[in-house]
C-alpha cells in the first residue's frame, strides 16, 4: 500500500469542504542482518527507517550496498519477512562464509531508531513522550494563515540565494513571525526552532509551527512532545504524520499555497 | 557559514554559461551528552546529524527536547563546541542530578552515524567505500536530459495522488527509463531503485540517476558507491553533496526544470 485516503477540510479563498484526500503511506522497517557464526546464523537488527512499504526486499539489499556493508549480490542469501505477522521488519541472510564488520557497522548506520515495528507503535512510543497537559487551544484564523509562506519567505534569507534550505518558524496567533531558522535538513532546521524558544524562555505552547516542506512523521513528533499545539507545511503530511497529529490533538494543516490549503487535524483551531 | 560559492555550467535552451553559484552548506554535528555519575562526568557522543552551521546550541537542546531525552531547560547547565579545533562537535552537560536512560537513549536515537568531524572526514570515509574501478565514462547528451523530469512524472503514478512521494529513476544514455520507485523518503527510493538493480543483474555503472527532490550528501554518497556514474536532481544540490561527487569523479547535475540545469561536477559527461 503507497497510498491511504483520509478525511480533510479544504479551504480554498474562504470557503471550506471536507473531502477525502490521499496521503503518501509511511511506516518503520527494521532490518535484520543474519550472519553465520560456528554453525548457527545470529540476527542483529541494522536499521529502523521510516519508508513507504513496499519494495521492502529493495530497499533491504539497497541499503546494503549504498552503506557499504556488502559489494556483491552473491552475498546475499535471502531476503524474507521476518514473520508473516511482522510486516514491517525483514531478515536479510548472508550466505555461509560472508562475514561483516559489526564494529564498523555500528559506527556506519545510523542505527535503530526502533520506534516499532508498525505505525501503531510508533505513535504509542511518541505518545509515551507527549507533555503531560494537552496541547493548548488557541484560535488560528484562516485567512491570516494564507499570508504566512510569504512572511517566512521573507525571513528566509539564504533560501533565496540557494534554493536549498528549509526553513521552520514559530508564529503567534495573530501571525507575528517570532522566530526561524534554516538548513539544509528539515528536522534540523525545526530542533534548531524549538531549542531556541525552549531554553530561551519563549512560548510554544500558544505558537503555529510552519515548515517550508513537506510534513512527516518525524517533525509532528518533535513539534507534539514540545507542546506545539498547530503545525503547517507547505507541502503534503504523510499518513503516520496524520495520524500522530490525530493522536496528539494537534492541528496540522498541508498545502498551505496561494490561497488554499487542507486541514488535516484539529480543524477546530482554525477559524474558517 | 550557511551558504557557500562554487563554480557551475549553467545550461539553458542550448546554451551553456560558466558561473558562480550559491549552495546550502552540509556538513555533520555531533552531539556529546555528559552526565555526573559517581562525581566526574561521563560523556557519550547521541547523534551525528547532517546540518548546515551554526546555531548549533539551539540543535542540541532542540534535539534533546523533541527526541523525549529531556523535559526541561534547567536540565542542561552549558553547551559549548568539544574543542575549538572541532567545531562540528558539541557536548551538552547536563546539571547535576540529572540523569537520563541510557538504554533508551540507544534505543531512541539513530545513534552515530559517526561519518566523521567535519565534511572532509565525510567524504573521505565514503572514498574508502567507492568501487575500486572509476565510474564510467558514459555520454548524455543535454537535450535528452530535459526531457527525463517529464518521464519521471509520466512513471510516477502515486506522486500525481498524493503530492508526497519522492521518487527516483534510473536512465540509460539514449534517455530510456529503465526503473523507477516512490517513497515518502528520498534515500528508501533510492536504495530501492539500486537494491533491484545490484540483485537483479541490472546495469548501474552506464546509467544516470534521476531524483524529483533535491540532492544532499546521503543520495550522492549511495549513488556513488553504487557506482552509478551520473546524477541529476530537480532541486538543489548542498554543498557537501557537489563535494563529494568531484571527489567520486561522479556527475551531478541540480536544478533540471524546464530548459535548464546546472552541471555542479562532471560536465564531460555532458553534451551541450
Amino acid at each position: 500500500m503507497r497510498t491511504m485516503a483520509v478525511d480533510v477540510v479544504r479551504y480554498n479563498s474562504g470557503r471550506t469542504v471536507a473531502e477525502a484526500d490521499q496521503l503518501g503511506v509511511e511506516e518503520p522497517l527494521e532490518i535484520r542482518l543474519g550472519v553465520w557464526r560456528e554453525g548457527t546464523r545470529l540476527y542483529r537488527p541494522i536499521v529502523v527507517t521510516m519508508r513507504t512499504p513496499g519494495d521492502d526486499e529493495h530497499l533491504a539489499a539497497g541499503f546494503l550496498l549504498t552503506e557499504g556493508i556488502l559489494t556483491e549480490p552473491g552475498q546475499i542469501s535471502g531476503i524474507s519477512p521476518w514473520d508473516a505477522a511482522l510486516p514491517n521488519v525483514w531478515r536479510v541472510d548472508l550466505a555461509r562464509g560472508v562475514d561483516v564488520d559489526w564494529k564498523r557497522l555500528e559506527r556506519l548506520t545510523y542505527a535503530a531508531s526502533s520506534c516499532g515495528m508498525c505505525g501503531k507503535a510508533s505513535i504509542e512510543m511518541v505518545a509515551a513522550r507527549l507533555p503531560p497537559q494537552p496541547l493548548a487551544e488557541c484560535r488560528f484564523r484562516a485567512a491570516m494563515l494564507l499570508e504566512l509562506p510569504q512572511r517566512l519567505a521573507e525571513s528566509q534569507a539564504a533560501f533565496a540565494s540557494t534554493g536549498s534550505l528549509h526553513a521552520a518558524a514559530l508564529f503567534t496567533a495573530e501571525g507575528r513571525l517570532t522566530s526561524c531558522f534554516e538548513d539544509v535538513g528539515r528536522h534540523n532546521a525545526v530542533d534548531k526552532l524549538i531549542g531556541a524558544e525552549w531554553r530561551g524562555g519563549g512560548s510554544l505552547r500558544d505558537r503555529l509551527m510552519l515548515v517550508s516542506g513537506r510534513a512527516g512523521f518525524e517533525l509532528v513528533q518533535k513539534a507534539a512532545v514540545a507542546g506545539v499545539p498547530a503545525m503547517a507545511a507547505v507541502g503534503a503530511p504523510s499518513s503516520l504524520a496524520v495520524e500522530l497529529a490525530e493522536a496528539a490533538g494537534m492541528t496540522l494543516v498541508g498545502f498551505l499555497r496561494g490561497q488554499r490549503f487542507n486541514i488535516y487535524t484539529g480543524a477546530q483551531r482554525i477559524e474558517t
